[in-house]
């Protein structure tokens, strides 16, 4: 991909404290943008602009999906070249591990390094006070846990991901459930929010005859989809998280500092 | 067994709006006690005088351990002798769910049947509100689905699981948790309740060569140890609960209608 972009930081904490930061003199895509830019391009650019942020001696959070895939790919790219030296990388699935592994990343995990200095992930909804939905690529508990551990979380998205509140896309938000009556859980998950005018779907595997969607983890993920907005998102979590069968949910509270966002017309950085 | 026994009732609420009572009239154990009851003569005694609550027609939550197995022994007993009829059994366990599967009781599922009449089962802790902790047989999570979903949950006990506080007798409380990166969540835990003097530690089989205890779910849990008490219990619970990598925990609280207490002196009933 060579795409043209202008960058619009729109804070001066665009630099890392702690470590080196790559390129932020030479940005990766200086030019003015093109106007016919894929989605797939966009989210490149933004995580290309992520991994600016990434230096050598740093244990690095990387990402599940289309979009955190191309974070993981330019680390792995600047590790070759040389430019990024002794780091580690703490995988969010199975599927980021056996990318990284690919590239050559040097791998570790949350007991082995439970301090970890970035992480750069993408997300499925992002509201204006940078509280996400994530987890539609069924990675959400791993997710959480490690980019929950992190000093600085990135979150990388395009354009199309930013929502007036979470669920506004209309999109599913997902929750990881034990397989144990999970028809009951699903029914109660729907119930909480029926004043959001709620439903709840077992996420399922088309290209496996329908069966259940199964997380690293071994359990099912009930999709809600909501209607109205959720309101107070911490009781809305708190509520969720106190339905014994439920593991974790999609919504990612109070936990991004920086958010990259690629559109159109360039690249922007918001952070917290 | 012949254990004779007086009962002791606290409350007024002893019988059973929905349902037959059984028994009610004519007590299983009517005589003066013996000063040399067993612990197992104990929780047996609890287990007998919860199932005269249980009645024909009705939707059972059939508890865990060692008090619980006497009470799904009796409620197979009363089954055969033609006492009980038409009652369905939902197992906490797939240990319980041998058990009543070979004693003959119709089995089911919350899936099948979410509203649920009546539970029984014991508990490794009571505090004076009737808070539990549950779970050291390793089936937390379960029995808090299904007690969670019943109009009456009969708590049966031995009077040495009576504690002032919980986390008072010293002994585990259970956290069910993801096998991921169980070392990362077992400190997050135990720095959760640091200034309860809490330790963590991760349950074991000392009969496999100390390989870690799997739940009914595949997930591992730590115990946890506290030697002070925990405080606020809803917000210790809810402090729990937004770990991620935590499943669920073994408090039971604001959940148990009745305490049914067997002791030296008798069994005493208590309904909240």
């Amino acid at each position: 991909m060579a795409i043209p972009c202008t960058y619009v930081i729109t804070s001066k904490k665009s630099t890392l404290e702690n470590g080196k930061l790559m390129g932020s003199s030479s940005p990766v895509f200086p030019s003015p943008p093109s106007a016919n830019l894929t989605q797939d391009d966009l989210k490149k650019l933004a995580a290309y602009k992520a991994v600016e942020y990434v230096g050598s001696n740093m244990v690095i959070g990387l990402g599940t999906g289309s979009t955190a895939k191309h974070a993981v790919d330019r680390i792995g790219e600047l590790l070759r070249q040389g430019k990024l030296k002794n780091i580690i990388g703490i995988p969010t699935s199975k599927k980021t591990h056996e990318q990284a592994f690919s590239l050559g990343i040097p791998l570790s995990d949350l007991d082995s390094n439970p301090a970890v200095d970035i992480a750069i992930d993408g997300a499925d909804e992002v509201d204006p006070y940078l509280n996400l939905v994530k987890g539609r690529g069924g990675s959400l508990l791993r997710e959480k846990m490690i980019e929950g551990a992190c000093k600085k979380f990135i979150v990388i998205v395009d354009e199309s991901k930013l929502v007036e509140h979470l669920g506004g896309s209309g999109l599913a938000m997902p929750v990881e459930i034990v397989p144990f009556c999970w028809k009951f859980t699903a029914e109660r998950l729907r119930k909480l929010f029926k004043d959001s005018g709620c439903s709840a779907e077992l996420r399922t595997c088309p290209e496996k005859n329908g069966e259940p969607f199964l997380t690293d983890n071994g359990n099912y993920i009930i999709n809600l989809y909501f209607k109205k907005d959720l309101g107070d998102l911490k009781a809305a979590s708190d509520a969720i998280l106190r339905l014994p069968g439920v593991v974790e949910h999609g919504m990612f509270l109070d936990m991004a500092t920086t958010l990259i966002t690629a559109g159109q017309l360039g690249v922007t950085v918001k952070n917290k």
